[in-house]
């Protein structure tokens, strides 16, 4: 029968469909193959109908904006946010408002029109997390800004309207609501049971074992107890960290093995979905205490939507993680 | 430049993106026509591919589970949620988990299938309003239920897999996150300022008037200062109402008689959108005090996400709420 969840971080709870129960192959199959956009605005030899780079990789030492790059990162061309204005801040009423002072960046994660994330080789995908960790801590010199997330949409489903591989850097003046509450929860947790709660959670993923998808020395891959999503998975350093801009360079490539790993098997599993995931860290410019415990998110895009959660905020979820973490697991 | 704006009530922010404004001609259009399926489940004469009705308007007196019907009431065949079963609490380590009771229903609103809500008569949706509240008491009655929402999909984007008009509604043993959020938000408010926190809004909505729709003698309908989504509208009643079972004979017509107005203004302006609409009102079997206000949010579907809000909770709107509000203020 159904089973409602608890979320112990946030207090949300969730629904397991355990009536109509989805296996990998009940959901609906999307066709990735890229379209090879004649006009591809990521591709090399088209650096000039993006604004300039902000940063790059380009191991044969060549210029700014030239062809000759690994990865690039570019300001977005429609963002939703920018950096050149004063910050404001007003009442009208009895509504907040501040100008919207922030930063919206895109990492191009490789020349390569034709290659997704998952076919990086480990050291390629070092150097995309290098990218985010050098864009992080350039944006977090600005004490203005107070969170930034970095995130990525896989395929036309996730939000994808270029199909060359890339991710985005948000940089904001606040702390968005979602990240907010699992900081907040953390910290209740922290202040209520002496411990962080997602180390707790860990300890109860290693007792139970059967959620568990795939670990490494300082990462490990698991399907939450309490999803939003069918197969939504977690990738989470084993020792506790609060911030992702102190990943030490072994952590960085166990990152990238892990990451590298999971999303392969997502893809083999789930018939290359499309997905969108998450890096969830602690706030920047920010006195507050280093209880939360950073780690990546990632929801592949399966179910349409029956409008409910948007509304309510309840998720109807189809597949119970423990068997979506088996078949992850036996994807390989 | 963009601009940031908070929610008074559950302090949310949001990012209105002033740089790249949208008006109604800018969106995706979705064709909905009816494809007429030669199987709709929900069409007169194929009652015995429903379960058994759980209640009906029948004019002529016929009997239940016959064809001659004007709305009828079903249980969804693939409900999220049972209501034969024994609620059940248990904890799992650090986790809460409760057995899914609850109940999941199908209005279906007319035996036409070609025709939209927004097509009915003011009867017609009196009559659908009506269905509404007899459902949402008759579950009220299990003291075990503490929630009921009553939301409609339609449209193929909104989550509409069967084209046939319909709503739904979901009774659940404990209040959804978002809705809760909401409720206590408004406790919060009437506790630190001494008034609903809506009714404090609807005074600043007519005092600010730009982002006023259209209004009856019981109901208001405007785009609100901090939307999650372009075009977003509520529908509001005029004076303090905690419950919307409590609504009267008068208010329901003249409910009928705005949300088909609001309807038609959104179908004229957007091209007749898929839209979701929800209805928030007061927890049942509660003791809260009856500070909260209910009210309707319909929600166009225009845009594609940027998959930036599933993780974050930050969402990043396209039109300022004035500026649709005088789009479907002219369209009618």
């Amino acid at each position: 029968m159904p089973q409602l969840r608890r979320d112990p971080i946030v207090g949300r709870w969730i629904v397991i469909d355990s009536d109509h129960p989805k296996e990998p192959k009940d959901f609906p199959k999307e066709d990735q193959t890229p379209s090879h956009a004649a006009v591809c605005p990521f591709c090399p030899q088209r650096e000039s109908r993006t604004p300039p780079e902000l940063d790059a990789v380009r191991p044969n030492g060549s210029g700014p904006n030239t062809s000759d790059w690994q990865i690039r990162t570019i300001p977005n061309k429609f963002p939703a946010l920018v950096h050149e204005e004063p910050m404001e801040k007003e009442g009208i009423g009895m509504f907040d408002v501040i100008s919207g002072y922030g930063a919206h960046e895109v990492v191009i994660e490789t020349p390569d029109h034709n290659r997704q994330m998952a076919d990086l080789t480990i050291q390629e995908l070092v150097l995309v997390l290098n990218q985010y960790q050098r864009r992080y801590k350039a944006l977090a010199s600005d004490a203005r800004l107070k969170y930034i997330v970095i995130f990525k949409n896989f395929g036309p489903s996730a939000g994808a309207t270029i199909e060359h591989s890339h991710s985005q850097v948000i940089a904001l003046p606040m702390v968005p609501k979602t990240v907010l509450e699992e900081i907040e929860g953390a910290e209740h947790y922290h202040l209520s049971h002496g411990a962080c709660v997602f180390c707790t959670m860990l300890a109860q993923e290693y007792q139970d074992k059967d959620r568990l998808i795939s670990e490494n020395n300082s990462f490990v891959s698991f399907c939450p107890f309490v999803p939003r999503y069918a197969f939504e998975t977690w990738m989470m350093p084993k020792a506790h960290q609060a911030h992702f801009a102190d990943l030490n360079e072994q952590g960085v490539h166990d990152l990238a093995s892990g990451l590298l790993d999971t999303l392969n098997r997502i893809k083999k599993c789930l018939s290359n979905p499309s997905y969108n995931f998450y890096l969830h860290t602690s706030p920047i410019n920010y006195g507050r205490p280093n209880c939360y415990h950073w780690h990546i998110e990632i929801i592949p895009k399966l179910t349409r939507s029956i409008g409910f959660e948007w509304g309510t905020g309840l998720h109807i979820v189809p597949t119970f993680p423990n068997e979506a973490a088996r078949y992850l697991r036996d994807a390989r």
